[in-house]
């Protein structure tokens, strides 16, 4: 059975994005696949040094989530980072494996660098040690379980292209001993927001989140933006712009059909419609917030799975690390 | 008790220049501090990474080393670096701790680039991620041991200083966890080379080792450099020049001034006084070498306390890993 490697950095809930974008397709493969999903709160570190309570709050926060959306925890493990420490010790085994200047040809970090100025600088002159080496700690990070699968949004791709860079350049070096990892992009990698925007994102504040209360959710969709063109009553909307349209779609509307003739035909008002959506959206997330409800009652439990979770990815980790030192010629009182 | 981290990366033998640098000043120190003294196998993997069998020869060497000059094994911990993965943990949160361009900006590692041109390129264009990360490695080193004190040579001063800003910042972001390590300079810390140079050094083939036999030393100490300008035999050698002088200095030779005056007055030839200095090296490593003896025929003994030393290393470094994690709220299951 191959082995799939997922996770989230701990910083913040996650929202409808999230769910199309990733998780949907998780719940299912977790019963092809030997699944760890991966709580990153050392790699959440690299850009909250300064806020642990931020990164240790959502944990927990990130775990519930996982639970709500049908992640199972017979079937996958989900773990803490910073509780296997034997990706610190792959991390620091693989700093050898890459060069400087290598990482800063990295395009997704030459791409954040622009995107956090305040903590790094407005040329990234103060990139920290660590920030430069998150595409090392995450090859360790599915070195760690030896995965195969690394499912993944676009803007991961580099990562994983520099990830079998280096385990490729260690097998070479010390013998076989890890497998290379497969990139394996999302059906819908992106997720556009309630204002329309290519990417619903938490810093964009366009997002519906999975834990929102039905009011909420009628209000965020209140705001979505629909086609802007679309300013007499018979005049037809352009679905591609109208986030209602889309968001119907998304969640499967069984008669997106009509939807769409509807508006098209003037039949339906953009009001009725959003209201429509409101009701969809919080029908489909009642079976996860039901599980969330159940979770969150039975905080005991959530640990218990993260303590198992975490458990297991460290005892498969003990076990590609036993191969590693050997490799290394590190395994001095294994004789 | 304050707390020493000391230690070598093992690469080869030690030589004269080890001892009088800096082994025999350990040897006194470990029963006024609590000592550790580190094996330091991982950080020589960062320049030797594609020769792992080089390190693992000289981990068992440099242990042999180390118990044949004194270090009492019931006083000192020696440990292996690979096994105490705490400091691969510490490494990682480290590097979130200090700028790229402050670590190219390490004297010592810019010094260093330029004598590792074949590794590393001619301009150090291909400088490893982990080279450049030796510093945090090193803080990561003391911090694992939360020494107070890290006797080093001159060339390790910014290294230090950078673990002390590592450190600094650390108990300013997550309050006080770890001690400032103090720098102690070695008395001697450059014992010059049979052949006159600054440096008695491995690539420079000017080594009396520790372990060499009776016939090798006697054939080295022909070699030694004496005073050039003492060609007629009543010129008086200058004994700053003279290398024999130099080691008839360094190993104490109670008839020094008598040498000094034989010489000065042409009573006594280059080659009478160098047979005399390597019947006295020969003298002075006779315990050593008999301590060696005795740890050779026991390899086992060898085995235990390297595994004691670095049982006891883990013990502490789970300490303080402790207060990490409580620091950094990453204590999740420790309430």
């Amino acid at each position: 059975m191959k082995t799939i490697l997922t996770g989230d950095r701990p910083t913040g809930k996650l929202h409808l994005g999230h769910y199309f974008g990733s998780l949907e397709n998780r719940v299912k493969m977790q019963y092809d696949y030997d699944t760890y999903i991966l709580i990153a709160d050392v790699q959440a570190l690299t850009d909250n040094f300064n806020n642990p309570e931020k990164v240790r709050e959502n944990v927990r926060e990130l775990a519930l989530d996982y639970l709500s959306v049908g992640i199972d925890p017979k079937q996958s493990h989900i773990y803490i980072q910073s509780l296997v420490p034997q990706t610190a010790e792959l991390t620091v085994y693989f700093s050898n494996l890459v060069s400087v200047p290598r990482l800063f040809r990295n395009p997704t970090t030459k791409f954040e660098l622009t995107q956090k100025q305040e903590l790094f600088g407005n040329t990234g002159e103060s990139i920290t040690y660590g920030f430069l080496g998150y595409p090392v700690s995450q090859a360790a990070d599915i070195a760690t379980v030896n995965g195969n699968i690394v499912p993944v949004g676009e803007d991961q791709l580099p990562h994983i292209e520099q990830a079998r860079e280096i385990v490729r350049k260690f097998n070479n070096i010390y013998g076989d001993t890890f497998n290379e990892p497969e990139a394996v992009l999302s059906d819908n990698p992106r997720i556009k927001g309630l204002d329309g925007s290519e990417k619903m994102s938490k810093s964009l504040n366009n997002c519906i989140y999975l834990s929102d209360d039905d009011e909420t959710i009628t209000k965020k969709v209140m705001t979505a933006v629909t086609d802007p063109n679309k300013i007499r009553k018979d005049d037809p909307a352009n679905p591609e712009v109208c986030m209602v349209y889309y968001y119907h779609k998304l969640i499967k509307n069984p008669n997106i059909s009509t939807v769409c003739t509807e508006c098209r035909n003037g039949e339906r008002g953009c009001v009725f419609c959003k209201k429509e959506l409101a009701r969809n959206i919080i029908e489909f997330l009642k079976p996860i917030q039901e599980r969330r409800k159940y979770y969150e009652e039975r905080p005991e439990e959530i640990e218990r799975i993260l303590k198992e979770g975490t458990e297991a990815t460290r005892k498969k980790a003990e076990e590609i690390m036993k191969r590693v030192r050997e490799n290394m010629k590190l395994n001095y009182f294994d004789e």
